[in-house]
């Protein structure tokens, strides 16, 4: 019953992207008899439905659908992570509600009237903005992912991690951001010629600090009022943060309470025991700023189980903080053979790109995995890859190649290949 | 203290948009003493904020920002409509929580694991699709707006409406959409030549039922199974809806449950005693399927208060069903002048584009308003062309230009120009 001759383009049942957009596969209706007039109408259409409301909740057939991977340092409840469910997500936004939290002393309850971003340090004229005085400077909006540093690390560990996709990539999301450009605000403050870097520090009581270089702040950086076109959610920074599109999210500093221009960095605890990058050789890099480019197959992933042999689709999401995605690549056969993905209509900068193919199961166990490209030429790296750089324990910037094995009994599993 | 030569471009204090963009505007910023070194800490920077969470919600400081202008017919909860608070939003996205509601029949609660979809009529072979065979078939992701055609027919009574910008036009929203092409199902049900409608049914108790052109089913119609990245919600089409990008919402029929391929139009009650435009010579217009260019200023709007003499951003947002916006003019004085405005960076076809100004209030009264242009050449047209085109009661796909009134005393009202 296929609607177009199957064309493999790669090993192992990947299907020609073309024909996967242009449609026709059998993806298991239920064929009816040719009188068929519609089915029955069920218990819900024969009597008025549920109220208007003044927002709309999901079902509770998704109550499932919630942030995942919930953990806090041992006796805190506000130190640590929450993740983005990426399993049960498609597209490119991330719903604010289900966008991954890292927090160092738990999100602050901040009074907006009261709250005010300071700017100061190597400067004309140091100023202070309340939420009512940044209304009135020109505002930009635009869509960018955000990932934690720490995003994937567990992928470095000798043993694959046996937990949902969302447990070991979940540190990732794209939001629209809205807000004030920064180079607005140093403008109207004067930078003197001798600044360098920026320090951006947050209202939370882990007084969280990171140096950013001038030249990033008065290039896209925001300082962000809105996420999803609304106001930012206080797990996300409320009422203000600092958000520097492709960088890694330590640094787009929430609650932002001050900003000082200085001629060098500050060398914060979390931009020098943290964040970095320790080398086999026993250097130490510092500074990695882009996010590097990288995907991830998300359907199917951990803990979904194929059901008949037949025709899926292969979805999942794939960034770069260098700009554009222009190519992913997916492999059926353990990346002995790749082929071109299929990029939903939205390919934004420094933005989640989603990415889909078709593939042919034919039931025998099989690693599939995606490989991305960005327009700078960028190639994600393999697992091996990266090991061979990296010291032991070394945890942040992980951006290598996921493989998932499919099972004969169409369970999958995290593999490292 | 401006940071720059203010260059008006049009009358009564429109200031050039470059500059806008550039910056260095004085927005009322305090200045603070040279040896300034930050704020104090408040007292939610000095203990452990609160903790992680499944799911992050809006802060308690934001609670009156939900859905406005609810009403339901007499004896019912379900059958009327809430509006987006357009006011309290920046940005293009639309949060779903706030996406606007128009039902006939209140919201059934749908068993995803029960609800089927149905193609049948002109085609070789009737099917019928589960969630579980939906997640088989290549699905896209776009955003798009939605408008119900019934949006800002308000606009159309003699006296101006003194209500809040969303109560007025709130029926208007934009999501990431996801889910199967339409084409693709219809191809695998194999359409019949002499097809050339479909008649989209709703599982709600209102039997909501539309005709769609057959070209358009073959376009860009989608079975939307995603909003902004999750399952739509239940007030959205869950499980599944029609959408139809740039078309009247009504047609995309909300828990989509069966597709009839026929040779013509049902003639539906909502495509003829509703949904229909009594013109000026009796006759009635039916079937204007795409929403007409469109634009409105959200901030500032009716219900804002204007303080200080001085510069105020002016942002709102603009649209059309028949592709990208390409210009968006502002008004500072009645529609004598008009100047340029800028447009958020992501300006995409169908979609909500966001636009911003920069005025200087001078303290006088004054009439603001906005006009958009689309990549077609269309141009929003007069609130008195509609008007002259229109018999009396007509209310439907009204497009015309929104007209604001700034009062000496920084209030803002509804004005017909």
């Amino acid at each position: 019953m296929d609607g177009f001759d199957e064309v493999p383009v790669a090993g192992n049942g990947l299907l020609d992207r073309r024909l996967f957009l242009r449609g026709g596969l059998a993806g298991g209706a239920t064929l009816l008899s040719a009188s068929a007039s519609g089915v029955e109408r069920e218990a819900w259409s024969r009597a008025p439905g549920g109220p208007l409301g003044e927002a709309g909740e999901p079902s509770p057939h998704e109550a499932h659908v919630m942030r995942t991977g919930i953990r806090s340092q041992p006796g805190t409840t506000g130190v640590g992570s929450s993740r983005t469910p990426l399993e049960h997500l498609d597209g490119i936004i991330t719903p604010s509600r289900l966008h991954f939290e890292r927090h160092h002393s738990g999100i602050p309850a901040i009074d907006p009237g009261k709250h005010r971003l300071v700017i100061h340090g190597l400067v004309e004229r140091p100023l202070s903005f309340s939420l009512d005085t940044l209304a009135r400077y020109p505002a930009v909006s635009r869509i960018n992912f955000l990932e934690c540093s720490g995003n994937s690390g567990g992928s470095l560990r000798p043993e694959p991690i046996q937990a949902r996709c969302s447990q070991i990539h979940g540190l990732v999301a794209a939001s629209e951001w809205g807000g004030i450009p920064l180079s607005v605000l140093l403008d109207e403050a004067g930078v003197k010629p001798e600044a360098k870097w920026i320090v951006a520090d947050g209202a939370d009581s882990a007084l969280m600090s990171r140096s950013v270089p001038l030249e990033k702040a008065m290039d896209d950086a925001l300082v962000a009022l809105y996420q999803n076109g609304e106001r930012l959610r206080p797990s996300n920074g409320y009422p203000m943060r600092l958000f520097l599109p492709g960088w890694e999210g330590n640094m787009s500093v929430k609650w932002l309470r001050a900003i000082k221009v200085t001629d060098q960095p500050a060398m914060s605890r979390d931009e020098t025991s943290k964040y970095s990058d320790l080398q086999k050789d026993g250097t130490a890099k510092l500074f990695t700023f882009p996010m590097g480019v990288k995907s991830l197959i998300t359907n199917p992933s951990f803990g979904h189980k194929l059901g008949p042999r037949g025709i899926y689709q292969v979805s999942g999401i794939a960034w770069s903080g260098a700009g554009k995605i222009v190519r992913v690549d997916v492999s059926a056969d353990g990346g002995q053979t790749w082929a071109e993905a299929a990029l939903d209509e939205h390919v934004l900068p420094k933005c989640l790109t989603r990415f889909r193919t078709a593939w042919r199961w034919d039931g025998s166990p099989s690693v599939i995995m995606s490989r991305a490209i960005d327009e700078q030429g960028n190639v994600q790296p393999t697992r091996a890859a990266i090991v061979a750089e990296r010291a032991a324990g070394s945890f942040y910037h992980y951006n290598g190649i996921q493989a998932w094995q499919v099972g004969e009994d169409g369970e999958v599993r995290n593999v490292h290949v």
